[in-house]
């Protein structure tokens, strides 16, 4: 079964974009994954086309109508009726890896990329679509988070990275953030690779890069640390957290 | 002075991409930002031309070369001096609107793609990279997270956004999330808009999209919520609430 990506947009052109190249864009060629960019715009009803209209209340921007949204979910879901409706607005869910393990075994996403204000709300509980927030910062449309999306899922489908465990030791899958790593030269401006890298005892280096994963997540991100239950497998190094 | 965005990849073919369309496109034909793709690969050493190695220590993926990762940044220093250096890394900071208006404010940003399993560690203490996240999730390379960098700063840029109390009322900017938006037709499929909407009363249309606000970020962000203050100056209405 063929991952189908439907991205319903103002700027079908934006895609596949960067997705046309390297990874994602082997992938597309080979058919691992399938994607048609729909223009929003074809589903307006009146002659001049229009897709937007001010905010009820005042204010500034202008806003996606309901009805002609829906036209481009009910359209979506002609293409691909199993696969869940994203919407991408800095109000929704945050996106996790979770989430994206789940959509890249599934059937497909449709996702829906905003430009100008927002969507009208009522298109959220009208046709169930996912409100989906890539970050909290604010872009100028959806488009640029659905490559990401989209980019992060593929890389996940059957086939499409050369080494199957490349996808398990990264941050996120096992709730932590990943360790560091290095490669030759061994000194580089006075820096040196952590000595017991090179020892060549497989336990050791194992049970160093758990700790060091573990610090850093403790470290940088105390949200992620709480979630994964802040238990440790590996005691602290001393002389490394004191350096 | 112009915001000048300089990105060290693998495949500059990514660039601009999606930001040569819409708002960051016509922002990029008239000049008010710049951007230079730089090949990472042209600051390698040996014939090959040789980018990455094997991790020390073992495991699967490849790192992309210190020594080769600082003559590239090297090279944008010499383009740019004063921009921040940032690289894309799930292991990084997580990003924030409040750093996008930080960085949108200054001379442009430098920003570092990886690609394969990661950066060789001593490249962000040896050329003060700052390592920066997008969202938890990973991606095939930083190229899409870069991409959504760039086109959360270009529209802040002087004269980009058309309207330019459009960033005022959004997402994160007041450190909450943004109220529901409605626009004709008033009644879709059995959904109205919400009478407050079409009372024509300012102010009580404004306490009621404060209310929203705060509710909705309560409700689905108790993150930033906490961060905020968690105080409302809306109280909040019991009826939508039941709801």
């Amino acid at each position: 079964m063929t991952f189908r990506a439907t991205v319903l947009t103002l700027y079908p052109e934006m895609f596949p974009g960067p997705l046309g190249v390297s990874l994602a864009g082997r992938a597309l060629a080979e058919g691992a994954w399938q994607l048609d960019a729909v223009q929003i715009r074809d589903f307006a009803t009146d002659k001049h086309r229009t897709v937007d209209d001010t905010p009820a209340g005042g204010g500034a921007g202008m806003v996606l109508k309901v009805d002609v949204l829906a036209a481009a979910i009910d359209h979506a879901r002609t293409i691909n009726p199993d696969a869940p409706v994203l919407a991408m607005t800095p109000r929704g869910k945050p996106i996790t890896q979770g989430r994206i393990r789940e959509l890249a075994a599934g059937p497909g996403i449709t996702i829906l990329c905003g430009r100008f204000e927002g969507f009208d709300e009522r298109i959220f509980e009208g046709r169930q679509v996912e409100e989906v927030a890539l970050a909290d910062i604010v872009l100028s449309g959806g488009e640029p988070a659905a490559l990401a999306i989209l980019d992060a899922c593929i890389r996940l489908l059957p086939g499409v990275m050369g080494a199957p465990s490349s996808g398990i030791e990264e941050s996120f899958e096992s709730g932590l953030l990943e360790y560091p790593h290095y490669t030759r030269p061994v000194e580089w401006e006075g820096r040196t690779i952590p000595e017991v890298l090179r020892s060549g005892d497989h336990a050791k280096i194992a049970a160093w890069r758990k700790s060091q994963s573990e610090d850093h997540t403790r470290l940088r991100r105390p949200d992620l640390w709480e979630r994964h239950g802040g238990v440790r497998d590996q005691p602290a190094s001393d002389a490394r957290r004191k350096k």
